[in-house]
């Protein structure tokens, strides 16, 4: 086989073999293949998109490059959600614990921040002693104990993805739903799972803030799912402003705590209510109930009954994150200075640029510039007002944390230009936009194919 | 400047800056910028192609990486032909004579045997003593008295074309009208010339078989040439079967030094007739006439006269060839064995693969398989029919020549497959297909772009 020649039938248009797309991967991953030739083709690929059987042979490969991890000895049906990437978004310290209440396992590799997306591990690790690095045998531990578990990503997980990312990065091939789907599957395929929730996110601090493109990738992902045997269904969700009350690393775990405490905040009910979806989806797809509505109910009764705040304690002390703190998550939130943004005029807020406010938090601290530079636990941000409420002028809108006061100046000028406050209230995005599925991703796939 | 955002802008079909395209040109000559992210940006521009400006800027960034020769001191204009590539194509040997015999001067730099194409360099390296290699001093020597000299490439000519050429042999990126336009025309304006005349090939021997696709990179090069200053005109000529009655090395010196002492051959007739309609663009673009067709003229009596024989004779002469061996070419011809392929069956030749042929030529031992092997001088194809004639059973349709037996075996079954021989005449094509100038050339760039 030639890599030559495999460039030339992606250029072309024309669709390649598994095998042809397994001599990619394996050379890419064994460096057999050099780089300008890996270049060409996911240019080629980016350009000229994957049909659905390159994608799923893409995929495999990819998750094949690795170890591929086996809860079966478990005897739980193993369960995981994904999020695209969003600000505030802490869906996971939720929906984890309330599916393993239930029963299931949810086997969680997750991320760090990333541009102006938080990380989910940042946000763990702000928990004093939390380990994110487990081995394969320490995790399968937690999740026998536990019901979760939310680790990083060790080396040998999809190693491919990791070469091809980093070649990506650097080609300007990454936004590609495609290349995307395939980075995001392998993994997630990797982890063992016998059903899969992708949450996609939309809207201004979206990564793809276009709702068709948002369905096409979620579509794409859902079709490679079940082609590889996983149950998968994806929900579209809103990311027009942060999700919840607080954006940052610890205070995201405040107001994950608070909720699964039973608490209820009027900022927190969209970050409730999503993960409600969320993890309603996975008891369904998981086998728990009937329907993602009878899922949603159950998932509603493990917050309220104390089990899934149980399960998420159970899982910090057994990952070695100190459980003293949680329990008054509000005095461990030791920011040194704190800044209050207030509202210019009297108004309804009617748009937010999401991600810019997502840019605000990484420079207050809670964010990266660059891959390995450490976070600030405490930085971060607590939003007083949601898009569609009215405000007074000089009634604060968000305030800001931060360890410096120096970093104060430009986050302020960031949310500030990000938050429009007009005269008349507008409509407000729905929360979920779309759910899909197996049976109606179809739809998805044309619509986008056709623009 | 970055790279990756050259790339991404690229990809979206965005038109880069000249400043842009220079920063990757010079990375690529300088290797500043890693092959990767020039592999993906060629097949970004293979997909999305150029616009005319983004071309100019790439030529002459491409042509600016080198030396840039200036023969103004000759007190001539300098001109010259390129071809795009064919079977037996010798017109270098007639045109560039002729022209110097009109006062012009022919600066021409020439490429060697690529795939199933002959190499000037190669003809003339079967004379014995012939010298390819000059310093640009040596050339300016032979140029100043004879009028034309005919060299290969020295490595400081558009060293980034060379590096490109190289990347885009590994990455599928080869053929692109624009990425071929560039190539050539940074060479062609690093040879400084005022005039240029472009014989670019169509039909079943041709690099672009499609004559749209042909007319379109003529007239991607006639723009790129008149934009840099220099007068360029195409002849879209036929390549549907060899040209001439000779394909291989020697014996294609041979039959140009039977035309240029003014004789015939039913065989050679349209070598004879492409030739001068070469010689006449270039008399008429080097000023000597007031059209192409007074340029044709002037070119018939050049070789008449005996004044074209001697300015060919005198360059072999300066540039260190035998011309004993010129006086009766025939004499010289000694392969070691011959082989005539006869006709199957009676009928009209209605259509050849003239690919196929080339690829018999260079399997005979005149083509190379590898950069840098060597080539047999007197290995070669006779043709004696061509499209359009009736032959009987039996007949000889060509004779074949090689210095080993076991080298018949695979070209007699290529030109035996690619040589159709029909109940009834078909019609034959046309010799010369159209004429792309600056002032028509709009029409071909549009035709080539609605497809």
């Amino acid at each position: 086989m030639h890599t030559v020649d495999l460039i030339r039938k992606k250029r072309d248009g024309e669709r390649l073999t598994a095998e042809e797309i397994c001599w990619l991967v394996e050379g890419a991953a064994r460096q057999s293949i050099p780089e300008e030739q890996l270049a060409a083709w996911l240019m080629a690929a980016w350009l000229r998109g994957l049909a659905l059987e390159e994608l799923e042979a893409l995929t495999l490969a990819m998750r094949d490059s690795g170890v591929v991890l086996n809860h079966s000895a478990l005897g739980r049906v193993t369960v995981d959600k994904h999020s695209t990437g969003g600000v505030g978004d802490k869906t996971s310290f939720l929906v984890a614990p309330i599916v393993a209440a239930a029963g299931l396992a949810d086997a969680m590799i997750s991320g760090r921040a990333l541009g102006h997306t938080g990380g989910t591990l940042d946000k763990l690790e702000s928990i004093p002693g939390y380990r994110t690095r487990l081995s394969p045998n320490e995790m399968h531990g937690v999740l026998a104990r536990c019901g979760c578990s939310i680790v990083g990503q060790t080396e040998d997980l999809a190693p491919a993805d990791r070469t091809l990312y980093a070649l990506r990065d650097r080609t300007a091939t990454v936004e590609s739903p495609y290349l995307i789907c395939a980075s995001i599957m392998s993994k997630k395929l990797a982890a063992g799972l016998d059903a899969l929730v992708l949450d996609v996110k939309t809207g201004s601090g979206a990564f793809l803030r276009d709702e068709t493109q948002a369905a096409f990738l979620a579509a794409l992902m859902v079709a490679t799912g079940e082609r590889a045997g996983t149950r998968t269904a994806a929900v579209l969700t809103d990311m027009s402003q942060p999700l919840g009350r607080f954006a940052g690393n610890w205070v995201e775990i405040w107001e994950s705590v608070e909720l699964l405490r039973g608490g209820r905040h009027a900022m927190s009910e969209d970050l409730r209510e999503v993960s409600l979806v969320l993890a309603g989806w996975m008891l369904h797809l998981g086998g728990k109930t009937p329907s993602p509505e009878a899922g949603h109910a159950l998932a509603g009764e493990k917050l309220e009954d104390g089990s899934a705040w149980r399960a998420f304690r159970d899982m910090v002390a057994a990952q070695g994150g100190d459980v003293k703190v949680l329990e008054e998550p509000e005095k461990f939130h030791r920011p040194a200075f704190r800044r209050t943004l207030r509202a210019a005029r009297s108004g309804y807020l009617t748009a937010m640029d999401c991600t810019q406010a997502g840019w605000a938090v990484q420079r207050l601290g809670a964010g990266r510039e660059r891959a390995g530079e450490p976070v600030e636990a405490h930085a971060g941000l607590e939003m007083h007002a949601k898009l569609g409420m009215r405000v007074e002028a000089g009634e604060p809108l968000c305030t800001l944390f931060a360890q410096e006061e120096a970093r104060f100046e430009e986050p302020e000028r960031l949310l500030a230009e990000a938050i429009t406050i007009a005269e008349h209230a507008a409509k407000t995005p729905r929360l979920v936009k779309e759910i899909i599925t197996d049976a109606n991703k179809n739809k998805f796939l044309e619509f986008a194919r056709e623009r």
